[in-house]
């Protein structure tokens, strides 16, 4: 990794971060790799630890535009090791394909966009503006000692970005499918209805908290929330459980809990779902004596990023290299480009994300070529402008 | 115990066999003790062993009628014994009561329908018929190895009953209140709903089993099973437990199950019932590719003694002693009965059974004197043709 011109191969520091098994909020020496690759290419680097969990900041020029590449080193655990066909963190390199934890999300698309630098500076030429890393540790996890507060300091710093991309693996099937330019919204709920235990031949002594917890989840399930908003799907709610834990047959419970959560677009803030929400567990409390307990969390607003040119860019990029113009979507899941809106316009791009999270985890090596290859372009075309 | 006159106080026995922490399927040597108050008056004792339960059969005399005494020595557990103001299986007299587990359910009917037989004995003169006692240790448990095995085997050996008395603490607040001539039935029901797991951000992908648990279970509450039946309540289903156990916010569940309970009267029987909730298992799964699966058992089918002169004379006598005409209901739990109902003409009467199965379980022992005096005279009705 010592010398800029091996960089330019996106393979081995994809391998060399891979071996890291920096499972949230562990490290591992991930980011010490990405920083010594990244100093190589006239980075400078600062770490910004939170808590338990490390971060990194790197760039290289101080002029405006300032591009920044935002991801994350820390992985979801691998699971059953055994269950895999290559382990998890040995970065095997196996009919052309890259196996192991983090492959698709996201240290294949951290070395891509560092191989990118790499050739950008190869080709030479003029170069306006800088680049910059926004590397977490905390993504996968709680989320809370990672991106926002890494953002926050920087800001206080006087750190400026004109436009981010988020290496996460937005593309379900093909690279090239799918650039998000948004995400929904997420809220997840918790409600717990009490009610008076009892025996099941007496239910006129007890106050079985079910069919209340029945009434006000039916109440919740009932409402249409929209029928989408532009560039989302409509917004949905899933019950993820119900749990009583009553092991005995004649007795009436005092407890019941439920979990949900809101996926919702931008026709929703998250304070009138709660609003909703509470309406909806008063009305369905109406004439019960037991009582209805809510505990609400917004895990993010939604949000849209509204295309203009660097959507453009990038998506011209994408097109010239793999031959399809990629939809521009806002579904899924969550991502840190929920706090990255809030101090500048933000497109996400990566690898397939079909195996993400999952046992067998990998991508195929071809892929990480082209990925190099679209974010080569995209620099080409934000830094010197059009020949991209 | 030796001698019969003084059995003819019921207290003794009553503490003998609370002192006995017959914990079910535990005998602890409650059976030998009330077998030995019985031989002394002149029974002919025989145990009948069912798995790792003890049973007792005692009879006095050949001839009909017979009437039975049905009952049990087991107790449920003691719970937090520390939480008791006297030790649960000490039998304290303290304060007029008698305390301790199995006091109201039933140690103390047992020992005064023993005692019941010592006065009735002592009274003298001519008496017509027998007498006998079908004695479980498994009652409060699964009731697999108790009453129903044991008068199966009695009636391949020849024995007959034609009036029972069920020593149940049938009174909810005073001795006298209540007489039970029937019991509703019971259903028992598991419901498991398969679906296919996934992520809430792509539920088109997943199946997710608890909307349709939900509308299968809001089918079952919603119908009005009856408005009671000849001296029955309203049937009546609880849901008494829902359990998906998914501890993740963003995954849609693959599993949910539901316990409910029905306790129904004689407007229905248990495979109509079971009939109905598989019908509205296959209307709640209509276009659903997931499984609904049901566990549905009947653990007793409501029954009715229809009232007779044998009511009449139990009646007569609680009214003589307590001055209360007593209530005829068939409210509340099961109890063996509803094996009895089989053989012979079955009632309940006990004591009163407002602390029984909690913590401090206590009887008045005066309660305990009324109720020997109401068995004795039933005995002289029965026996000596209406000297009760
Ligand atoms: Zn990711
Ligand atoms: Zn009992």
């Amino acid at each position: 990794m010592s010398d800029a011109a091996s960089l330019s191969d996106p393979i081995p520091l994809a391998r060399d971060l891979i071996r890291a098994p920096s499972v949230t909020p562990k490290d591992e020496g991930a980011l010490d790799r990405l920083q010594a690759a990244l100093e190589t290419l006239g980075f400078t680097c600062r770490r910004y630890p939170f808590g338990e969990v490390d971060n990194l900041y790197a760039r290289r020029g101080t002029a405006r535009p300032v591009i920044a590449f935002a991801g994350h080193t820390d992985v979801v655990p691998a699971g059953r090791e055994a269950a895999w066909t290559n382990p998890p963190f040995e970065a095997t390199v196996l009919d052309d394909m890259l196996w192991g934890r983090g492959a698709a999300d996201m240290k294949g698309a951290i070395a891509a966009f560092t191989a990118a630098i790499a050739r950008f500076d190869a080709a030479g030429g003029d170069s306006a503006g800088s680049i910059a890393f926004i590397i977490t540790g905390d993504e996968e996890g709680p989320a809370i000692n990672g991106t926002k507060p890494l953002l926050e300091a920087l800001h206080a710093e006087g750190e400026r970005f004109d436009h981010v991309i988020v290496g996460e693996p937005t593309n379900p099937h093909t690279i090239g499918d799918t650039i998000k330019i948004g995400r929904r919204g997420s809220l997840n709920g918790v409600i717990t209805v009490t009610g008076r235990q009892g025996h099941v031949a007496y239910p006129e002594k007890a106050e079985n908290p079910i069919p209340v917890m029945m009434d006000l989840l039916a109440r919740l399930k009932a409402r249409t929330l929209d029928n989408g908003a532009p560039h989302f799907q409509a917004s949905n709610l899933e019950i993820t459980s119900i749990d009583v834990g009553n092991t005995a047959h004649n007795v009436i419970p005092e407890n019941a809990t439920a979990k949900f959560n809101i996926r919702f677009n931008t026709a929703h803030r998250g304070d009138d779902l709660k609003r909703w929400i509470g309406d909806e567990a008063k009305a369905a409390g109406l004439g019960w004596t037991g009582r209805i307990a809510l505990d609400l969390k917004v895990t993010g607003e939604a949000f849209l990023s509204t295309p203009d040119w660097f959507t453009d860019l990038l998506s011209d990029a994408v097109e010239a290299e793999t031959g399809r113009r990629p939809a521009r979507t806002t579904g899924g899941g969550t991502s840190d480009a929920r706090f990255i809106k809030h101090y500048a316009a933000v497109c996400e791009f990566g690898l397939v994300g079909a195996t993400m999270h999952q046992v067998d985890e990998r991508v195929p090596v071809a892929d990480v070529e082209t990925l190099t290859r679209i974010y080569t372009r995209l620099l080409e075309g934000y830094l010197r402008g059009g020949r991209g």
